[in-house]
């Protein structure tokens, strides 16, 4: 899945360019790591969730559906999963809360919604979403977010929502030979969330959602929910969700560079997500991933850490996933 | 004051070329509209507050300190004055509650730290700077914040400091003739408040501080605590803080375009906060302005909407405002 490039194979086509990328988190586990210490269960777990991910973002678009509801469909189902650290499968703050955030951003015409330290609304995307749809703002955080989403009809859940048996922290001490895993290693397992998409519109959307850092102090955001770090879109450029080490690509301002790179600098989108990731994150230190999607739906992953969950899925209705 | 440059006199110049620039909101206000209304007594309390901001800032640069300290200086001022939306003068919620946003960043080693909904805290750009060095984060909300902010030792307040007489709105529909002013007017009137310094080591950082919008939704967040959106810092190339209609500026990720601009198209400041705001704010219908600084000492001003509360001092310590 190394830099897939999705071109129509049929001028006649419906739907010529539509293309969905999403990932699941980078960090250190890869494929060859997980199979290794025997967790084929486990390797397949991820690779049917993503998988379907994938497919539920792709019916969208093929039944001519908008991009803002294909990256919405994919993120919801990850967030539904425990298998990432997002929606049901958050990890907690250092008070044992969850803490979610989540931000979307569509790039015709640059509306964007975001949502920090949600508690309590089952699909923080769709919650953000609705900021942007229904709100005079782009953002809420904690409680206004939380009374906000209630309000607006949206599901919610209560903390046990979070904590189903067996827990994915245990499951996987099971795997890798029962040593409890130190929050270090805890943190580099699970990942943030996100999808691109381009629609048969031409309009690209892009979301990322997150539990955030394991252990993180109460209150911390991180660069999901941020507009121009963790999510960006623009359809005449690129659409960009990141996952990392939070802090760096806040201070980086990475999803919004990979597109100024592509509209100032002319950059391919591979080009540009390559550029970003060198200059702006590992410049700083820090660790994590990018994916982005152009209007020719040219699709750009790169990170710099061991894996990344991620998949693509273009015109032809193939889901490629990998990690 | 339009484009100032600030230019090394001399090349013995201890400090060729600290420089400091501070807004203190965009808006409907205008110099001559207060001055015409008869309110030569604001009028003369904006510019006296405005050159107090900009000389505690400058006597920071002057003695050889650090940008971050300067920033930090002059928003303190502005913080503790009821003239503008941020600190003291606050805004209130829909609910009738102050929620204070915040942001710093130092252009150097592009540390940065914010924090938005923040109550308690007396200064909420001092609290953004010590997430920013105290903490593993760049950014916290809400009561995390303020109780950072507390076990920190920072200067807490109650609700009350943000409501002393005589009111400010009072003062100014007495001034403009009695009428109660409606919501929007008044969010017309005041202005959130920003620095951006430049100090002896060449090191450039911006700050922003606001008290939000007039009656916006519980938990909202603007772009004055976004790195990217109100405030961003690169010492390569600028430093920026922004202010308006703050939704339109996450948007558009303003204050890192406006570095952008300046990294990737080799603009001068001056064209590239030109550049920002018609094509990132004004092309999506919003309205505020910028102010930005680069590596030389040269400053940029700019703003669509009818005034904008400004001033710059530079190496001949010669402080220049207007509004």
């Amino acid at each position: 899945m190394e830099k897939p490039v999705a071109k129509p194979k049929d001028d006649q086509s419906p739907h010529p360019r539509v293309c969905l990328v999403i990932h699941g988190g980078a960090g250190g586990i890869t494929r060859d790591i997980m199979a290794k210490a025997g967790a084929t269960s486990l390797v397949r777990k991820y690779e049917d969730k993503l998988r379907e991910a994938l497919e539920k973002g792709y019916s969208v678009l093929s039944h001519g559906g908008s991009s803002l509801d294909a990256v919405e469909a994919a993120i919801n189902t990850m967030e539904s999963s425990t298998l990432f650290d997002a929606g049901k499968g958050a990890v907690v703050n250092v008070d044992g809360e969850p803490e979610m955030d989540a931000s979307i951003m569509e790039g015709t015409n640059k509306r964007a919604g975001a949502v920090t330290g949600v508690r309590t609304i089952k699909h923080p995307i769709t919650l953000a979403r609705k900021v942007m749809e229904s709100t005079p703002h782009v953002m809420l955080f904690g409680e206004g977010a939380d009374s906000f989403g209630k309000a607006s009809g949206l599901e919610t859940v209560t903390k046990e929502y979070f904590f189903e048996e067996p827990r994915y922290w245990e499951l996987l001490e099971r795997i890798y030979g029962g040593d409890p895993l130190k929050p270090d290693e805890r943190a580099a397992l699970k990942g943030t969330v996100g999808a691109v998409a381009l629609d048969k519109s031409g309009c690209i959307s892009a979301g990322t959602s997150t539990g955030g850092t394991l252990h993180k102090m109460k209150g911390r955001i991180g660069d999901s929910p941020i507009i121009g770090a963790g999510t960006y879109a623009d359809s005449a450029f690129c659409g960009v969700s990141c996952t990392g080490c939070g802090e760096y690509f806040i201070r980086g301002a990475v999803a919004h560079t990979v597109v100024a790179l592509c509209e100032y600098k002319g950059m391919s989108v591979a080009e540009a997500a390559k550029t970003a990731l060198k200059t702006k994150v590992e410049a700083l230190g820090g660790e994590g991933g990018i994916i982005a999607l152009d209007r020719e739906g040219n699709v750009a992953v790169e990170h710099n850490t061991p894996g990344m969950f991620r998949g693509v899925i273009a015109f032809d209705g193939v889901a490629h996933v990998t990690f």
